[in-house]
């Protein structure tokens, strides 16, 4: 399977890069930059041969900046942009971010038109709109990582709280990826056993946990200067379900279509069925009324964030 | 197991820190750092754990400033030190990292007097002896990382131009880790089979390939500004074998006493047999004539270095 | 870690054997039999020491009839017994299995009084009962494979009608290892969404579904003579989730205390959490009252047949 | 990736069965028998899912005594046939098999004619070439497993003897799946030293060891009845190579041409570079007087052989 990274060069592309070279599926890695970064990401494609050796794994990585190289791939994954230092929200980078979100994805159609899309770009439900749009790629071909992280984020914080093992716990944060995020906090469920039936639920501060959640990219940012393993794993977690066709359910950003609470026209985190032709469908889901408003709130404000930036960049 | 990483601040700290924690045998990680460094090691804490959460994977990763963390360590990684930008050479760093190697050394005897020590600094095999000396430890457990990783990119090398499986390749890089650097060509094979008997050895230009090798790490620096993935994945190699205790042989920087053409005193790159008390013998190797000048010359000027360096600090 | 299989000459022990070997965390693997048999676990050993250099692994094997070998087992599998053929019940085996199991726990107890015990041997409920107090160890020591099996065979079933990876599906089949199964349909859930709010669930035989899961077993006996796979991964998910302390929640037979609908004084099938000690407490679950009867029905017959036998057997 | 097993009823066909389904390169398996087996493979297939839960694998197994499930199959391991018993040598089962062999191998060429073979049947340096000569495939799409399996038993009596990991030890048997096997102890090595060089060499006694590698299957059938698992490792290893590309170097039985020491037109146990297509090329060997002897006797041996099968059943 053939995997293209664009904006190799950032840390999440890189770290992205590095844990699609480890697996198995994988065996031809292309790492896309601008050409004044084609330095870096050559070197990062030798620092990566070093250490696949150490584990004895084979894999062929192309450092280029030219996008004939992505001919051919299975996934792209678009992670190209400005990243947002410590303060910054993710839509002060809208703007500019979508402008090169939305060359890329040309791009991508006109090299790779076969291929899936997977968006990291922030602010990345806007981001994957502007990709789809962009592209003309069928909308189950083209979706973005966000609400998957939060859950990810949420699903540590119970694990810790319960002192149960991560893979035990099921839970989903749907929406935005940012303020207007949704925990399903109804439906989570540790060893299939409902949150609120589980010893040591009563000690549990919901709403801080939600809090953390929300801030948790932010506070790893201030922290070491950016987000980098978390979501360099979780890319390559939605690649591998893609292309090893694995019928996962996980929250992406999707376009709706009236699929949950008659939501459309929006791409927001979602649970969707992925296989190797992108998303297989999005799946409905049961939420209480302070979820529904929650998640109707964020479907109004990033419908409108969207079309401000469409607006701007002329899509 | 317990897996303590000092310098893990650093690139390459944080690099293999998190390689570790991927492991299934490591379930506590100490992340230690200088107390103003403390904000990055946290973040990187953070971000490892929204990682492994994407991989199911639960481990206890503590950051901290506080060498008691480090108690009960099985192994202790030992990156603290300046690293080298590009155009230094591994000496540039020799004296202010000696004093820093030094301390952690004598702290780590300290709070953790039954752990075994990997050396990751630079220049490695002086920082080795460094770290030996003022632990006061035994020298079956004190070791460096160098020539491992300049093995594996001898490795990449040979299996990219005879186009076979890099696990297939057996070479081994001994003597020093930098300029002196001695590659034992005579007994590398591919396969079981010597190199020299393979198909397309006519056209492998040797010594072209073992100047590659020499200037791979300061060429990796160069392009990306440092050497990450390649360090971190050959430091979670040794650290596995040896917490696992499987007994395989890799070429480590250890203390000679005569048992390889005589050489005595001085740490140097030799091939080991490790298992979970560190080194279980120094493993002997026959060289060609030119080979072991090559290497009676990195052994003396390794020692010449070494003792510079011992007094500049007085140890 | 040490792990010990006692009835390594039957096909689940032999097979149960294999897949530890296979896991990086068992590196002393002990296989038990009875003198007559000895030939036939020392050849299982040898044919599993050509297979594990094919993988690349490492571990000690032994062969033996003798229980010392037994000392300082991490965890004990106790799968020795007549298995059932095609056509006999799990009880019809209870008398004679009981006797044999009773004779182990007490070898177990005197050599390996710090290991946790794994029951596998048919009919398991009473099987656990018998070990437990044969051998007097805490009953947090000693459980039973059996729903886990039953919920897996579930899993399968569920993943098949609705075309949705294995890993998505959680499901739970608890009470008796046997006719009085009791599959926990009420907190069934695919990806977090409950079994009844998803798409497929109109055409979803449940009825049928349970009354397969309750003659799975049977079933393959009937076909190939033996069950063996199944089990034998069943065996050493639980045992890696012991050794490596994962703290992940499984339906175990277990001795109730009242901690489920007041249940007292009975091994059956219910959810706990695992860890390093073995049960690290008995999860309480709500079921619906079609589900709660069905559990009070297994619970009062296993109850019965376990005195029975115990009596049987002066126990 | 789909794999087909022929004879998958067998002891060895239903292992390996079981070892490929557990690759995540393969999501298509199918277990072909004679119709009278088919309960058997059905069964095995069943057995198989379960155990697939437990590892939260989803691969689709399809039991079936009818040619046409083969088609599309990347690869087909050819196991069917009569097995020998304690105390039958390899040969005595030669003509009854190569009947079974023929006849399968044209039912592969026309059913899956763009597949790859593994024959395992033995005696299997004859049955190799029967298969071979059945199909009308070109000559690097049908090999035999032999050599490797004898490898991998030297590879752990000298892993034992010298105590080192069995991953380290790089050894190699060639000639004849049978008496006439030949080691190649000249270019014999651990860590990349050569085994003369080695500490302990002088107590390692090389003839005895050689007769135990010569009697290992034979031993291991008088004691369990029949090998099992070291096959089916050795079976899907070799087909995890191919299906990956992963152009390593192993000993299987292939046709030669002349490649090493003249030998032609015969099917003998021989290293070979391994990919996509079956062999790639066959890799020559520098052998002692005495191993090119024992080589060139196995040759004549196993040619002749092969003659009167092939005469007996009119091929």
């Amino acid at each position: 399977m053939k995997v293209s990274v664009i904006g190799a060069s950032g840390r999440v592309g890189k770290a992205a890069a590095f844990c699609l070279a480890e697996e198995n599926s994988v065996n031809n890695l292309v790492l896309i930059s601008r050409k004044e970064s084609f330095d870096k990401v050559e070197g990062e494609a030798l620092d990566m041969y070093d250490a696949l050796a150490a584990k004895d794994v084979n894999v062929k990585i192309t450092a280029s900046y030219d996008f004939e190289d992505v001919k051919n791939s299975d996934i792209v994954v678009l992670s190209a942009g400005q990243p947002r230092s410590s303060g910054m929200s993710r839509m002060d980078v809208a703007v500019p971010n979508a402008k090169i979100v939305a060359e890329y994805a040309r791009a991508i159609a006109k090299f790779a038109p076969e291929s899936v899309i997977l968006v990291v770009t922030n602010p990345v439900d806007i981001m994957t709109h502007v990709a789809l749009k962009a592209s003309g790629f069928d909308k189950h071909k083209v979706f973005g990582l966000g609400n998957h992280l939060d859950s990810l984020r949420l699903k540590n914080l119970i694990s810790q709280h319960f002192n149960i093992h991560v893979s035990e716990i099921h839970t989903r944060v749907m929406g935005e990826h940012g303020d207007n995020m949704v925990p399903i906090m109804s439906s989570t469920s540790i060893g299939g056993i409902l949150l609120k039936y589980f010893k040591g639920y009563d000690d549990f501060d919901m709403d801080r946990t939600v809090e953390k959640v929300k801030n948790a990219g932010n506070y790893v940012i201030k922290k070491k200067g950016a987000t980098e393993y978390g979501p360099a794993f979780a890319i390559s977690n939605i690649a591998m379900i893609v292309l090893n066709d694995e019928k996962k359910i996980l929250t992406v950003s999707a376009l709706l279509d009236g699929e949950i609470e008659g939501v459309k026209d929006v791409c927001l985190g979602v649970p969707v069925k992925l296989g190797i032709d992108g998303i297989e469908r999005i799946i409905p889901i049961i939420m209480t009324e302070r979820e529904r408003k929650a998640f109707l709130k964020a479907a109004e404000e990033v419908k409108t964030k969207t079309e401000e930036v469409m607006n701007a960049i002329d899509l």
